[in-house]
């Protein structure tokens, strides 16, 4: 079964969408060998159980990391993880038909690559490759179009800027826009498994609980808990991180706005999972609240949350859409439009994407 | 001793300051009765803590509640709470030279204009008066020279307010703000003891501990620990909350200028005190990034920070100074800039910013 949706400039796509699977995993998808690389990251791991989930056969799941091992998804499924060698891209990974690169950038960097020219089809999640002109940077409901005329290698977006794009892309869609300011909350999974066990074990600390003389490095640049951390990743000598540069280039790509105005503070939060965003923009043309909020209702992907203080990263942890809230005027003009958005980015920013990506693709054999 | 400041449109500004007290609390101060009305919230806490600490004599000091009882501001000093009866205004408060007003709104609105025609001073540190436009609303070091002309009714601001205003002030003088867009990160100490006491117990049983059946509620709308509440206050059929709605209009009112574009989303994040602002603005006039910081570092109560990832409210917790960091030019033309604010919501937010008020205030006999 598939849906095909058409924007106003005539640009169509076409979505595998399967009633028993929200995001269209078929039979013919089933048939594929998968290999997921890096497995037992939180990435690789909810990709993992999303398979599973969706009626994945195990023995066509192939995990892969740096170390062997296995990958405990529940109480009744466990799977194997090979070790990740140096062969990894002509041996382990020559089986699979589609590969997903759960790994940081400095491997993907040179694995996808030496996969893609192997002609299997890889679907890289870090950002080492989502910039080049070559490689399609895709979140399905915005510009699923593209993968008709993809490589073998296909990008999936950074986490914050997948979430921030699915309630932009609508408004673009509909009034154009003319300035996007975002400012991320972002979660501290975001960081991985030890970005959650950094906070937890400072949460423990904080609440007077001996946390044991065991205390592995944090991913973050300062305490998490009880706290806000105002930059995430580097800072540039411009005064910009790394993760800001991703959120504006990203999202000026996916939406096909080489020139859109972009301005982003990203921070870290005490916040398990779910990375959320305040949007302050402003409009091209008309758009009342009440229509934007008509639209982002009926929008694939997006779910409207009406509470006046909704919608939360708590209470969204763990679902597939991304939820927007708080829509309203802005001060800056008629034309000027504010929001809050919240996603879990292990699964729109991550994971769900990417599976998303392989769903609309046409299986191989 | 005092100091004078000369803004670029010639106005004056005369602050008492004493090396022995950081806000300039004089023998002359001291030799005032003073009141804090609602003494054992968590501003007339701090408040008594920075009078004491700043060596006002404690019998000097009338502590009154609704009710009667005993605050232990440390280990050796206990101010004895006497219960705020319906001859509050003329009975246990016509003997204050000065009044600090730590009350609810609806407790300011009938007791400030009482005790303001009894010839009180009185500062209200509520929202009840700070709009009427024959009251002042002061952040010493921005607008301290209306001080001179004002009644026996002063406003203090908005907590999120005066943390912002700081900063936007010194940019305002210098290069006129064409337009600013701030997005908060409240502490849960903003909603006062009853918020520190919520999070702290949601955060005792995030981690598995017993909090017990004594369940007092809390005064936030969803739960705090692990959590952003992207709204602070109620909400309004607009979609504007009353927090966002004191944002704009304090910040015009104590910058001087009615008309300025403020856009403002206020969120409220489990952090147990200190405010943060991300600030996005426009300015009138060149400034470089580099010239900002300059003047962010010379002005009066602004601190800049240069860690990268800061500054931060956990480390600034307990300090007076609104830490100003990742000053940095913004992608909206030459005249964007951008930067994150850090201030103690009780002390510069409240019973500091208060007793500044009261310090540059020719003490009364």
């Amino acid at each position: 079964m598939s849906t095909t949706t058409t924007d106003g400039n005539g640009r169509t796509t076409t979505m595998n969408t399967n009633p028993g699977a929200p995001w269209g995993w078929t039979d013919a998808h089933r048939a594929q060998r998968v290999a997921i690389v890096g497995a037992t990251g939180a990435v690789g791991r909810e990709l993992a159980q999303l398979l599973i989930a969706a009626d994945h056969p195990r023995e066509r799941i192939d995990c892969l990391a740096r170390r062997p091992g296995e990958l405990a998804l529940d109480a009744r499924t466990t799977l194997a993880v090979r070790a990740l060698g140096p062969d990894a891209d002509t041996g382990a990974l020559a089986g699979a038909q589609l590969v997903f690169l759960c790994t940081p950038s400095e491997v993907s960097r040179t694995l996808a690559p030496r996969l893609a020219a192997l002609g299997v089809r890889t679907i890289d999640l870090s950002s080492a490759h989502r910039m080049r002109p070559d490689v399609a940077l895709v979140v399905p409901e915005i510009n699923g179009h593209e993968l008709a005329r993809a490589g073998r290698l296909i990008a999936n977006p950074n986490c914050t800027t997948a979430i921030a794009a699915l309630p932009l892309a609508v408004l673009d869609r509909a009034a154009g826009l003319a300035e996007v300011i975002v400012v991320s909350f972002q979660a501290a999974s975001g960081a991985g498994v030890p970005g959650v066990e950094a906070l937890a074990r400072e949460s423990r600390e904080a609440v007077g609980l001996a946390v044991g003389a065991d205390r592995p490095p944090s991913p973050f640049a300062a305490p998490l808990a009880y706290n806000v951390i105002p930059a995430v990743a580097e800072v540039d000598a411009g005064g910009t991180s790394g993760e800001e540069h991703k959120v504006i280039e990203e999202l000026r790509k996916i939406l096909g706005r080489p020139d859109l105005v972009v301005e982003v503070t990203t921070t870290r939060v005490p916040v398990e999972r779910c990375h959320s965003v305040a949007v302050h923009l402003r409009l091209e043309r008309d758009l009342s609240p009440a229509e934007a909020r008509r639209l982002l209702q009926s929008a694939p992907g997006v779910r409207v949350d009406d509470d006046p203080h909704g919608p939360r990263p708590r209470e969204s942890a763990g679902t597939d859409p991304v939820h927007v809230g708080r829509i309203r005027a802005g001060t800056r003009g008629k034309r000027s439009l504010c929001f809050f958005a919240v996603g879990d980015q292990i699964r729109k920013g991550a994971a769900l994407n990417a599976l998303q990506i392989a769903a609309a693709l046409v299986p191989e054999r």
